[in-house]
């Protein structure tokens, strides 16, 4: 049988327009790889009235129900109240949560007084499978009633991501006939609709597996989705298309299955056992952000010099003046001398180095918004990239990173890395 | 009279997931900023029958709809079609945005030919008002019947942005009555739930100006919204209101109409024309990243190290390796000696430094995941602040980031530092 959800959010500060429902997106990608149907999103205010009207309006045109939001005791736990009664349903304490919610309190928020009303947030639907939330103090909860199954969850984006992941796609697999599998390769190095434009043939023709193209801040992925009566029947569907895939893109793929291209450079250094440090003018530290966001980094991420200023490239990284004063803090010489400075001076066995002009502005010697230099030092060896990253300041320096990063795991695979 | 406005947005790669609503985000801050209520967003997907059906409920409870998407020849033009049987229209070739659209294609895409289908954008309802897309070829179009002001726009964001901006606000600024001011304090220190515990009260009492509070990443705001006849006479009600606001909330609030921490250090750093650097252990270059995100950083930034070992932290910021042997990497004397450190290597006048365990497990000492020690140099005078921040890391490390960026600014204005 085929599944129709409804999401529904509860928040004035999505119709105000404080934040973006990003929660919607999150679900809705997990309901696709379930293969259930999404057929509308909507969005209400803190307002029963409201709520109840768009609750009436979804049970009439969907069998799965899903409200992000309006737990908390700010809003008088608003979205229980309205599903509950719009299913005939009464709230009842539950003890296991209000123990969960103290605990929460003591543990996290010592310093912080828990006031009553936090306790609201145990009363649930009598009869609800309860969806424990281990990343703030609102459970969600689940369920069935006049044909509709109903799923309640927070709306902190944080929260939302970690309760779909843990606590919804398992709680709904159940409902999908068959078994889906997916698999995604990662491209970095190829636009969004050069990518789409060759392959827009073969996704029309796929029912299944399907073919789904995604781009998101300078890279782009391809989810290979096949549904089977079994997993190895599932899975094995995937492999000719990847098959396909591979030979179609070649090295632009650089990974399956894998986060980020950070996440992917990093296994690779760990196998190899090297070390890489970051020296960033115009990136400003981005780079080493987004080594250390992953949860041991200690082991093959050294550290990074932020060098805003040629003060510092010269004084920290040892860029030599002359090079600076010759060819300019932006060129291609600039990002050698980093590249090499980071490594000796943070003592990595790689590193590489960021230059450029991030905008808005051309710099002191006329070099236009969006020219950057990114190098790679491995020992003595050296290579610069120069490139030309549009005219956006956050896009410049998000591709800029992702260049240095590509350029390490071309390196340490064995490909041309310039 | 107070209008009700329903954002609808049709799009099935809304509904998968693969892009965000951003555009409802958009369009209800710029209707917030002009006093006009939205009670609902929805979206739905490509399908003129479930299109209608959204139509068909917006008409009942909105007196301004506005759409997104669905314009272009991919879509078979469905917005259009749907929104003008739904309000009895015919729709009509108009010859001038059918000229642009072909002058667009000749200016922009010389290399690309242009289909015919590509003209039906052109076609709109009949006796509506054009509005012009210079960022686009799909133009929109308003118009008004049975009651209900009806507003169409193109989906891609940087064209709805432009849209907004340029012709919609223009158009709706006839129907507000009165004009809007608003005014956003910027707090730190205080959490979202003892924040609005403070001002419920108070809040439920205000209707003209309101009070809204909000809260993102570990900051919260409190908006002021007042609506009178003129400029003057709003502005001159949101006095009052933030004058009680500041007593009552003294020092924790740290800037008005200010986009961030950053934002307002920057403002100080350069009136007082002093530099600032970074020491990052635990945090990985997050603050030298957030500081760069700012245009203009150079003048006030110098640079930073990302020190995620004890070697870089000893060789490059010379922390003494009694210190870190004797009292650890993550201790209030360690977190001393690197600001202290980054003052000297980077030549600034103030150095903030960070060093803690970000988790996700405790680090070799034992110290619990979400310790932090935030320090802060000003030439020889040195502060540091012992602070516990959750447990995830992301959190752990986006609050560490904020807590040294306070403490520059308690310092900066005169208040006691830690």
């Amino acid at each position: 049988m085929t599944h129709t959800a409804e999401l529904i959010a509860v928040g004035t500060e999505l119709l105000l327009g404080n934040i973006c429902n990003t929660d919607a997106q999150m679900i809705s990608q997990a309901l696709s790889s379930l293969g259930i149907n999404v057929y509308y999103h909507t969005v209400v205010g803190d307002n029963p009235e409201r709520a109840r009207a768009a609750v009436e309006v979804a049970k009439g045109r969907a069998d799965i129900i899903i409200t992000t939001g309006g737990l908390g005791p700010t809003c008088d736990d608003l979205t229980k109240q309205v599903l509950a009664e719009a299913f005939g349903k009464k709230l009842a304490f539950h003890e296991e949560s209000a123990q969960r919610i103290r605990d929460y309190f003591k543990r996290r928020l010592p310093h912080r007084q828990m006031t009553e009303n936090n306790l609201q947030q145990a009363m649930l639907p009598e009869g609800c499978t309860v969806l424990q939330n281990d990343w703030g103090t609102a459970p969600g909860c689940a369920f069935e009633a006049d044909g509709v199954r109903v799923i309640m969850l927070p709306g902190p984006p944080r929260e939302c991501r970690a309760m779909i992941e843990h606590r919804v796609i398992p709680y709904l697999r159940s409902l999908a006939d068959g078994v889906i599998a997916s698999r995604t390769l990662k491209l970095f190095g190829i636009g969004e609709s050069a990518m789409e434009a060759q392959l827009r043939e073969q996704m029309l023709s796929m029912h299944n597996p399907t073919l789904a193209p995604y781009a998101k801040e300078g890279e782009c992925e391809l989810r290979i989705t096949a549904k089977a009566p079994t997993e190895e029947e599932a899975r094995a569907m995937l492999d000719p298309v990847e098959q396909r895939l591979r030979e179609q893109f070649g090295d632009l793929i650089y990974g399956t299955d894998v986060k980020s291209l950070e996440e992917r450079i990093s296994q690779l250094l760990r196998e190899q056992k090297l070390t890489l440090s970051t020296a960033e003018s115009c990136t400003g530290g981005l780079a080493a952000k987004r080594m250390t966001d992953l949860p041991g980094a200690s082991q093959i991420f050294k550290g990074g010099v932020v060098c805003y200023t040629n003060e510092v490239k010269h004084s920290v990284l040892g860029v030599p003046q002359e090079t600076l004063d010759g060819y300019g803090a932006v060129s291609a010489e600039t990002a050698k001398a980093l590249a090499l400075g980071a490594c000796r001076v943070l003592r990595s066995d790689l590193a590489v180095s960021v230059t450029g002009v991030a905008g808005p502005d051309p710099d002191d010697r006329g070099n236009p918004v969006g020219l950057v230099y990114v190098g790679l030092a491995h020992g003595n060896q050296v290579w610069v990239k120069e490139t030309r990253l549009g005219l956006a300041r956050d896009r410049i320096r998000n591709s800029a990173v992702l260049t240095a990063f590509d350029m390490v795991r071309r390196h340490l695979t064995g490909l041309t890395v310039v």
